[in-house]
């Protein structure tokens, strides 16, 4: 496109992320246009109720209830889908490509599910699906992925992924505060919603990882076979003896490479303090990724917010306007209707090392006990961690530490030591995230 | 371009980047063709001397020694320069845009010398320079900035971006060695030339500050109105002194949105102990960047070494190939030929707080006189800190940390204080940088 001509954009929903989008598109108008060489003009905003848009100061003449008539517009191009949700948000990114506009969406929960489905639906009508604001908000990871780590054998994504999450687990550990106490925290400071389910549980990080794993090993990923666990049963005692041995304890979206196919996961594991991602504190999101040429590069900032992420959408509205984002789309392997399934490891495959928290009686030969049928699994004891104890109706604490491990073997050793009438409660198990190795 | 065709690839210059690039380009083929849907193709290896290029393997039929041969080859659509300098290697630029080559290229040095003379060359030839190795190596934050950042206006930009900095300053801050021990131990470890004197002085870094400021805020740089100071005079006494009042030292290519005009400086720094940045550490790199939706996003890796900075070269061979670079290369503001000049700010018009280090006589009164002209130079105390001192001879250490104040103003009062009869040496002078705050 050249620089005298017009690009027009309908914004499908205003809320949060919509209206931040459209007083970009406004407001900042001549910024973009300047930067992207061609004009982009906020044509429509469609939604039910404009409350938002019109707090926000957006001209009314934009306004439009029916969607259909504005994609009956020739003079739209882009349509941003900033619904939510994978119900309306799917047939209105299925009518926008039907109708051969370009898409923009932040909808990471759809695209998770139905990505295949509806990128090959783009592709049938020759326009693009772009997504940058779909992971990590404001942080350019999907650019990232797609255009300066191209040339790079991705081996494993580590990713902090749900802003709510981190600023739970970094009040659960600054503060020493319980997952209540910090839930209850976050949902003041307007940082959890009143059903903190999709995030704390999880889910939302597993659609992230999703798309970033299709994205960095060209592979179609099974979302359903993703195994997730999330934070709401984390007990701060496990995050204080993780501290002991030089942990942190963060909420990671996992897509590593191993030699029999790929790990995907999400869970709270324990990193080294020494890791950047420790660091990564409060509502903060960050992905580590690892390359064959590049060894470990990660990128941090904010990942959710109307601003943060309408930056993410504007962005794709450039690059589409520019032309840069079919090109992208184009790429064989990055697009995964047409790429090969992934071999996606079942959770017992995975190899690692563990933090297992054993209650138990404080009995002679114990110890000795839980190590033989630990043994008895081919898992190694890496450390042991037990402190003088003067309560001990509910059990001792005993903190043992792997070396690595499949997952099965553990769970397996686990439902055997737990059922050992010496010990008092399941055992809380939880991996450890050792620094991923460079391999330059 | 379309999936059949191919690309040709010719690099000039087969050392530590070229020879990674050339291993990327053969050993890696597959992976890049596949990814980018285009068959890229390492043509020839130009050099005087082949002898890395035999270490590494390479077919002897790709060697040439006469560029100009390899120029006048239709199938070569990319020249890949990584010879580095600023002789030669503007040599070879220059024949090859005028051949009709686009150009890939690490070099900081040139471009932030030569860049918009080099950018208007390749405009006038109808081709694209791409230059993602030039900083921070594998990090791709040329990308970020052009792309995914393209929304934003840039506030700042602060940036570890010399390895070799950053490795000898996180030996000084966690060893206590003086500067020449972890200079030695990085000359030692091969992270330091053994003329370190581009690298420990600052130039590399304002290079690259060079570089990224063009692009963020749309605007010509002129590289020689950069101050800039390097690490080589940094005394332990003041890490140490740092480091008590919360602060890690870290070399710090700033440029900086005042509402006066551009802040670009590279100096050693004071950082919270809290930022991001502080926790950069060994030869690792990480760019900072506050964007006014984004707010703050960082980037982190390997800022140098053969496949790191390779990764980069191959991103931009394939984004060429992909046609992706042209459209970049053609975005307004973004090529800094075309651009205004900045307002480059003179070091005295700076505002920023500052830590002083005076060495003076342990006598009544002297706190008192220093204070006094700090205050006839409109310059607030922060804190003050002295300890109780049994060897006083060199003069006791106060060290003084002000509210915000003019560069101008505080060496001004540092020019008066240091000629009170009182002083004992020369008042060390670092800049505090806080947390640049997020206009969300």
């Amino acid at each position: 496109m050249n620089r005298k001509q017009t690009t027009g954009v309908a914004i499908v929903g205003c809320g949060t992320v919509g209206g931040a989008t459209a007083t970009m598109l406004t407001r900042d108008a001549e910024l973009v246009s300047q930067r992207c060489g061609t004009r982009i003009e906020l044509r429509y905003i469609v939604d039910e109720d404009f409350t938002r848009a019109e707090e926000l100061g957006m001209d009314a003449s934009l306004f439009r209830e029916d969607l259909d008539k504005v994609l009956g517009d020739d003079s739209v191009q882009i349509v941003a889908e900033l619904v939510g949700g994978t119900t309306v948000a799917k047939t209105i990114i299925e009518k926008a490509l039907a109708a051969g506009k370009h898409v923009v969406t932040a909808n990471k929960a759809l695209l998770a599910h139905h990505g295949a489905e509806l990128w090959a639906l783009a592709r049938s009508n020759n326009v693009c699906i772009a997504f940058e604001g779909s992971c990590t908000g404001g942080v350019p990871i999907i650019g990232a992925l797609c255009g300066g780590l191209l040339g790079n054998r991705i081996d494993a994504i580590f990713g902090i992924v749900n802003g709510t999450c981190n600023y739970i687990l970094t009040e659960m550990t600054t503060r020493g505060q319980s997952y209540e106490e910090a839930l209850g925290r976050a949902q003041g400071d307007g940082l959890a919603e009143a059903d903190p389910t999709l995030d704390v549980a999880g889910v939302d990080s597993a659609h992230k990882i999703a798309i970033l794993a299709a994205l960095a090993f060209g592979r179609r990923i099974d979302f359903e076979a993703i195994p997730v666990s999330g934070i709401d049963s984390l007990d701060t005692m496990d995050i204080r003896f993780g501290q002991e041995l030089g942990y942190v304890v963060k909420l990671l979206a996992i897509a590593q490479r191993q030699s029999d196919g790929l790990s995907l996961r999400v869970r709270p594991a324990f990193i080294s303090k020494e890791h950047p991602l420790a660091w990564v504190s409060g509502p903060f999101n960050a992905v580590s990724v690892y390359g064959h040429a590049t060894g470990h590069t990660m990128y941090y900032g904010r990942g959710a917010g109307g601003f943060p992420t309408a930056s993410a959408v504007v962005a794709d509205i450039a690059a589409i306007a520019l032309g840069t984002a079919q090109r992208y789309s184009a790429l064989l392997g990055i697009w995964p209707d047409q790429a090969p399934e992934a071999n996606q490891l079942a959770i017992e495959a995975v190899r690692g090392r563990y933090y297992l928290r054993v209650m138990a009686d404080d009995r002679p030969g114990v110890l000795a006990s839980i190590a033989e049928i630990l043994a008895e699994y081919n898992i190694s004891i890496c450390s042991v961690l037990q402190h003088e104890s003067s309560h001990a109706n509910a059990g001792v604490p005993v903190i043992i530490t792997t070396y690595e491990a499949t997952e099965g073997d553990v769970l397996a050793a686990l439902r055997k030591i737990d059922a050992m009438d010496v010990i008092k409660s399941k055992t809380t198990c939880i991996g450890i995230v050792d620094e991923h190795e460079e391999r330059l």
